[in-house]
């Protein structure tokens, strides 16, 4: 990503600062920090944060084995390594305050690791602590065009794994969960995802466990297996779910699917540009409990997607927040029948000034393949 | 995991919380949660957290749709899902105060998102904050004989990887860091492990950084390639870097890697009972130091192992902690010249009553493999 597009997204985020009165961003797990640097930190004890202040320049202190991963910018940020015997929270509470001893007001990525929070609020006892998705999230979940066409090329590389699975090119039948799972995340790697964030498998009843671990159970016939899976293909993220029986499934299951397939489909008509999410996830939802299947629904209908799997916008009850332009986020309502079976429909879609724009495209009706 | 075992732990950690008065414990993410549960929390936003009062009843604040994920321990705790319509902090915050309005003392997980701990922070305003690790850490730390067993078969699968690599039989010449990266990581789940944590493949110049990401370099003749990987298996982690030449190496480098071998070897004959960390440390640093390598050694020794990647202790200059039967943790010093070449040795040793135990067993000889 070119340098000049990296400093606009900064300037974006300095006057959202100056709009809430933060004096300083401190950037560590997550997203921001590669969204505003290319750079990503490693989820580890050692401490890597971007102290960005409203005004001046932006340093990121980072550990002096890994500072040979950073790619300078030196518009953009200084890089301050430190040693294996430097406390990196004291050189962090050192650059924050400069010029003001300590800052009235920070703002520190969500995903930091509370270790580090509770060290930095150590040092800079005045200080009064926020969250940066305050500041970042609503500038990141608009996605810019260049964005959205990662997405669809993510999105494209899911659709070619889930068209091998609904056309029964993934043997089921016979292997584990754990074992297909597996396979799947080999062929979102061969499909070019450079790394693999999920992949669950739920078959016969775990098919009814949402965010089932996929494990030992071998498959069997005449079974629903839900397969949600999705990985990270420069940068941005993939997320698909497809539901398919082992066998000609039994009338309940059918109707069941009927349901839910219309369900997602009034989801994703609903969401056009101004539409707040509450009103998409009422759209699945509403139809889900018109069929007397309200219960079953237990999650929201969907998360937005971007550098992070789940990120804002959240389509889910309460949330007041009108569709924009550039809004990316899941379409997955799901019924679930505990202890008996369950199916979940999901894609991607992408709010746009043209209508909804879905970003996967493989078949939702219901696929029966025998393994 | 029997409940009993479990049960115990949890005793330990109430008698350390009296001690250091500490009221409650909440445990989202790492590994204090699954060490005391066996239950781990997806690192999402939807808010797990068990909430462990020094007295009286645990409870498990999880997702509803990912409830069916936990394993019942009703001995142990509670199980209170929560619907996407609540509000998880508030549910976390009601029951922590149960019977004491606001806990005085509350230490929370260390990788616990920054976002949960401000909005506690912000309905327990009254609460002093620490991290879980102050009454954890040290329990964790010492490994009972299950743990060390679990640990060793983890070793022993890296250890096949680590052999097939000094042996040449991974090709490396003429393949991209990437590639091999991805082939080691599919050998440790060959190998056994359910999940792979990293594979460091660093090239040519890229052996120097220590902690390179695998990139587009394609390996060549005649160059130093550190391979340093991972994984986790029933629940334990690997780690283990060797690091081989593709031709004959120069005079400067096999006096480089000798120099290595023998501080490798040094720390790994002063990690005894009883010994302090940075002594561990020292013994390594002063032989690269007395070979004129010193600064080219720009991290500390090692560090601990378990359910974690990287754990207390950490074997590093200004760290007084004495060795203790049970700890678990790498000895991986290396010396990186940068823009030449780098190399690392590294190996989990446990420390014993009968002297330091090294669970990893491949040859530390410079292997020349030509792909």
């Amino acid at each position: 990503m070119d340098e000049s597009a990296l400093a606009a997204r900064s300037a974006g985020v300095r006057a959202r600062m100056a709009e809430f009165d933060v004096d300083v961003l401190l950037l560590s797990l997550g997203a921001d920090l590669p969204w505003l640097t290319s750079y990503q930190a490693m989820p580890l004890e050692r401490l890597t944060m971007l102290v960005l202040p409203v005004d001046g320049a932006a340093t990121l202190v980072v550990p002096r084995l890994e500072a040979p991963r950073v790619e300078p910018h030196p518009g953009l940020f200084d890089i301050l390594p430190w040693d294996e015997d430097d406390d990196p929270v004291a050189l962090v509470a050192d650059v924050a305050g400069r010029g003001m001893g300590q800052p009235t007001a920070v703002a520190v990525s969500d995903r930091t690791w509370a270790t580090f929070l509770i060290r930095l609020q150590s040092v800079l006892p005045e200080s009064r602590w926020m969250e940066s998705s305050l500041v970042t999230s609503p500038l990141r979940a608009v996605k810019d065009r260049a964005e959205i066409d990662a997405l669809r090329r993510a999105s494209a590389a899911a659709d070619r794994v889930a068209a091998q699975l609904v056309g029964g090119d993934i043997a089921l039948v016979g292997r584990t969960e754990a074992d297909i799972s597996r396979d799947i995340g080999d062929r979102l790697l061969a499909e070019g995802h450079q790394r693999v964030n999920f992949a669950i498998v739920g078959s016969g009843p775990n098919s009814a466990s949402p965010h089932h671990e996929p494990g030992p159970r071998v498959v069997g016939r005449d079974e629903a297996v839900v397969c949600d899976f999705g990985g990270t293909l420069d940068g941005y993220c993939s997320d698909i779910t497809r539901t398919v029986f082992t066998g000609p499934p039994p009338a309940e299951f059918r109707r069941l699917y009927a349901v839910l397939e219309e369900a997602q489909a009034r989801a994703v008509e609903a969401a056009t540009v101004g539409t707040p999410c509450h009103e998409v996830d009422l759209a699945a939802r509403a139809h889900i409990e018109s069929a007397g299947l309200g219960k079953y629904f237990i999650h929201r209908t969907g998360h937005g997607i971007g550098m992070e799997e789940h990120e804002d916008p959240y389509i889910v009850g309460g949330n007041n927040l009108p569709l924009a332009h550039g809004h990316a986020f899941s379409i997955e309502p799901g019924i679930y029948i505990p202890g008996s079976y369950g199916a979940r429909i999901e894609d991607i879609v992408v709010a746009t000034d043209h209508g909804p724009d879905s970003l996967n495209e493989v078949d939702h009706r219901l696929a029966i393949v025998d393994g």
